[in-house]
């Protein structure tokens, strides 16, 4: 497979500056990377905060971001034995960490003091050629649909972790807040597939229809509820086993911490900017409620959401558009008005 | 034995009225109740917030408060088993529970909805005759010293529950904030035996003293540090893996969602009425952060933590004063003006 | 509702005597138990094993077999307070426990020393009206085809905890041994409710057909494989993750530690009277591999097992016999000549 | 630091062939290597079974033995990032792992197929310079003996490991079978430091008060008890919660599933060639037993086993001897006439 020298890339030089779509040099693996031709990528509401620099973490500058890559192997390092030229692979949000402290030994390593970040600290998704640590690349299944495959890598993962996270038993419910939006969708169907019963909140009739359609057996429309604690504890017999807070409202997050159920958990999966999460001492004490942070997944949780996604059981919603207007969609972003998950075509 | 008809208790008649030291009856045991001689009973900041009315919850009114009481079977109901006149027995928060619902069912038994509390909806240990469910009252080894064993009933099973709750595995370091109080002072001993390192958090040279004598490795004197989170990380080589925050400041508390190590847990133990718990949603997830409530302990918690102190490895310092005093030390706890823990004698 | 003061039963009055249908006198419930009105019996091997006398424990005698009762509260006893008159109740293999041991105090009430059981220490659900501990008597919904309920109460929650025992995460593969049986076709079923991949177990093109159409993915036929343990491996891309052992072959038993995946769980739940499980050690330890034995199931299973039936999710194939005809059922049973599960109709 | 070519080691041409002391090569590291100047080695039963080929698992030939050893890393692989020359570093029986397999991704990295392990696979510690994968390397303090720290680095972590999976709580019994030995005495002190209360099984005065310096609270010499099963039981009130079989006699193994608490634990953890673990399956089910292997540990394990050690809470009983006399060591291995552990000095 002949490698090119540049490709098209979509290129930003500094926080909040211009996007610019054009030729950018092909990088070259080192020792333990591989190169993917990547051919799709997710576009994350995470790439919208890396380009104007919302979080306390600096980025990479010049940043080439994305980090839901999926694409083939064209070339790898001479330390690499897990993957040949030719596999599928997956570019995800963590692209590398040290191996060896406390947390990667454990396999926490999204929680290591060195995470390399693909589409932050690593140039990511959004180029036709891109690096990535072979120990940290998704493994994907030949024959599987590449364009599909992409939003499974950031969104899924993510969805999937926080609902291990929320440690629930199959039959048990779990309310979802923010059901109806790209995390939401995919939420939904992931607890499906691990046996929960799913309670679905947004606003408005469309997103009631699109929810129950995915598999959620109650919908409370937030626009709609005069209690929606009360509304949520009645429909769940005493509140859900756990929440997942996809919506990062803080008036949800609250909110999600009085109607869950005594003993249940609250996870928190968004990064919002400045968001505080509150709950009241007595109550969270009294019901011995857990709320807990879950940040994307592991090269584990990886696999297992790959896994299930490859058996049909869960599928985003998208819409594929050239990588060429990646910049009109980080408009739409900026604007709020995303419905669903763009994918880009890097060909494009 | 012989069983008297009357005796002497503190009861009061509305929230906040006067606390009479008096004769009441003696009460008559059910068909699942023991009737416990109280010899003695530990006194408990939740004894204050019932007689005030602080709480959601209504209390049963007169009540006779306390549960922490410590005594000997003199009579039983028809149906008790577990139970022989003569044994050691003690009463404790959890009077009784419906053993039947998903909370009694899966011993979360503190949490059932319809949980009977002593000193709060059934009358407590502040008098020399007391009744308790048989199923739920405490099991004391003969020949154990009932002063001591009285503040374990509840303040001891409390950290000892709240450090289950945080999960740690023996060698990890915990934080205890507010560690130079009745709770914090067990606190640390209950570590100790579960092998994990203590950093205490208190303010004060005294307290640092008393701390360091029971176990502690290090000493955190927030009335010195500049930055106690920093502090905290840097003795911990990183942040405590747990906390424990026996203080119900909202400052303390938002702090330990800072300090603690990543993938680490805080624990929620203290009652405060209206305080709020606060957490940045961005450091909680990144962190990948656990906050969780605990509330006091179920029976098999009950066992351990007298276990622990029946092996001599917990001890809690403690003033005993006559049951006739009880209101002079209400008016003392009002002021914040107790230091370790009261017990009185209800003989004198 | 008039309740007679005789009934109809089986009973037998010394281990393999005369099974005797007969008119016997209604027995009074006691102030912690219902009288159930039983409309439905289930028949489990253990029936066998209790009238044989096969086991270690003594059974009482003379004693009315069966633990699989459904049925109607139609009288309960003073202290009663989780069920009222016209409920309907499940009697199971637990009758009642002591609740105050430390099995009891963390909801292993089955592993109870005092544990009392229906149909061997307490007369069980082969008659009209039968007597159970109101704490452990099963719930069960209105509206809940009783027929059908039955074999839940021991088949169901047996197998439901079993797979509780091998503590899999969805997505997992779940290896059932003797799954054609009426053990486990629920195994099968409640697996799939899990969000596990099953592959069964057992002997003949019959018993594949019927375990493909339960949902298991692979059926392995031990009467066609020439290497059982290498074929499991192979289907399962390394070893199944759990082995529920339905079937109590020793030979069966020994290869499940075998073909089991490295760090999974291989779970004991028959219980024959004198069978033995091996393993290699070496290939244990190498591989990590737990062996465990599961008892029934406590109150919360049972509660869980329950409402996966009545969601639909499970349903066991029966035969719906009078109780009279039950002695003729236990000719087939001791023939070996059941297939799938019997259910006795007590006004037949 | 001036490396020299040659250096002193023990080494063998074919199983159970003749162990040479002579010059040898030193190695060169890879890339992900480091280069360890070996001071102390200790020697552990698994080198004799490798030298003589008991396992199913084939060796390395020549091979130079050892995977218990400490020094300082000489030089390093150019992608060797967590190791700096002059640091302590440690040898242990896991040298390296594929590190994208489903058991490295969950840090069961024992478990990897690919395992690539020291003084077997890979040329061990019984030489003055040894290679070792940097990742997998166990990290030593500066200021450590490195002559007691030898054994931690098998023997330590092993049983730490074994009392891991044991999944005891601090306050619990655990019973050690062949406590006396050089895992067994570990095991003691690891058992303490955790919390754990110590029934020590061996036979003869000696061993006795040998545990019983370590911690143990009971001892049960198995040349004396008539009934080592009633015994353990009744000296545990009801029988330890987990065992440790350090023994790999069948005979031990089978009784301590007899003996162990209902829902306890038995773990193995040794790995005699041939042996085979039975348990009644009657007993295992009602009990709810779990008969768990446990191999080495991860490298979390190790850090931890070391920290344990670093910080005063154990310490092996050794016999330091130098390098050359390594072969006379096997022939008193072979003879079973080894007392305690033996570690080499690889400078005589």
């Amino acid at each position: 497979m002949s490698i090119p020298t540049t490709q098209k890339g979509v290129i930003f030089y500094e926080n909040g500056g211009e996007l610019h779509y054009k030729d950018i040099p092909v990088p070259t693996p080192k020792a333990n990377e591989i190169l993917i031709n990547v051919k799709y990528s997710g576009v994350c509401h995470t790439d919208l905060h890396a380009w104007k620099g919302d979080w306390p973490l600096p980025v990479k500058l010049p940043l080439v971001g994305g980090h839901e890559g999926a694409g083939v192997v064209v070339a790898k390092g001479e330390n690499v034995t897990n993957f040949e030229i030719g596999d599928y692979a997956g570019i995800k949000w963590l692209n590398g960490s040290c191996q060896s402290c406390e947390f990667c030994e454990k396999s926490n390593e999204s929680n290591c003091q060195k995470a390399d970040l693909s589409g932050y600290t690593h140039d990511g998704s959004f180029q036709q050629y891109a690096t990535a640590d072979a120990v940290q690349a998704a493994k994907i299944s030949k024959n599987t649909d590449l364009t599909e495959v992409a939003p499974i890598l950031c969104a899924g993962v993510t969805v999937y972790k926080a609902l291990k996270t929320a440690d629930l038993a199959a039959g048990q419910w779990v309310a979802i807040s923010g059901a109806g939006g790209g995390l939401g969708t995919l939420a939904i169907q992931y607890a499906k597939a691990l046996g929960l019963r799913v309670l679905a909140i947004d606003g408005g009739e469309e997103k009631g229809e699109l929810v129950k359609s995915l598999g959620a057996e109650v919908f409370i429309d937030f626009t709609k509820s005069k209690d929606i604690v009360k509304d949520i504890i009645d429909a769940t017999n005493g509140g859900p086993h756990g929440v997942i807070n996809v919506s990062v409202s803080e008036k949800a997050i609250e909110q999600s911490t009085e109607y869950v159920r005594p003993c249940g958990t609250v996870v928190l999966v968004g990064l919002p900017a400045g968001a505080v999460a509150k709950a009241q001492v007595f109550g969270a004490v009294v019901k011995s409620v857990s709320i807990k942070g879950s940040y994307v997944g592991n090269r584990a949780d990886t696999r297992e959401a790959i896994d299930f996604f490859e058996r049909g059981l869960v599928k985003a919603p998208i819409k594929v558009v050239g990588l060429s207007e990646l910049p009109k969609i980080y408009d739409l972003m900026q604007q709020g008005k995303i419905l669903g998950r763009y994918v880009v075509d890097t060909s494009k």
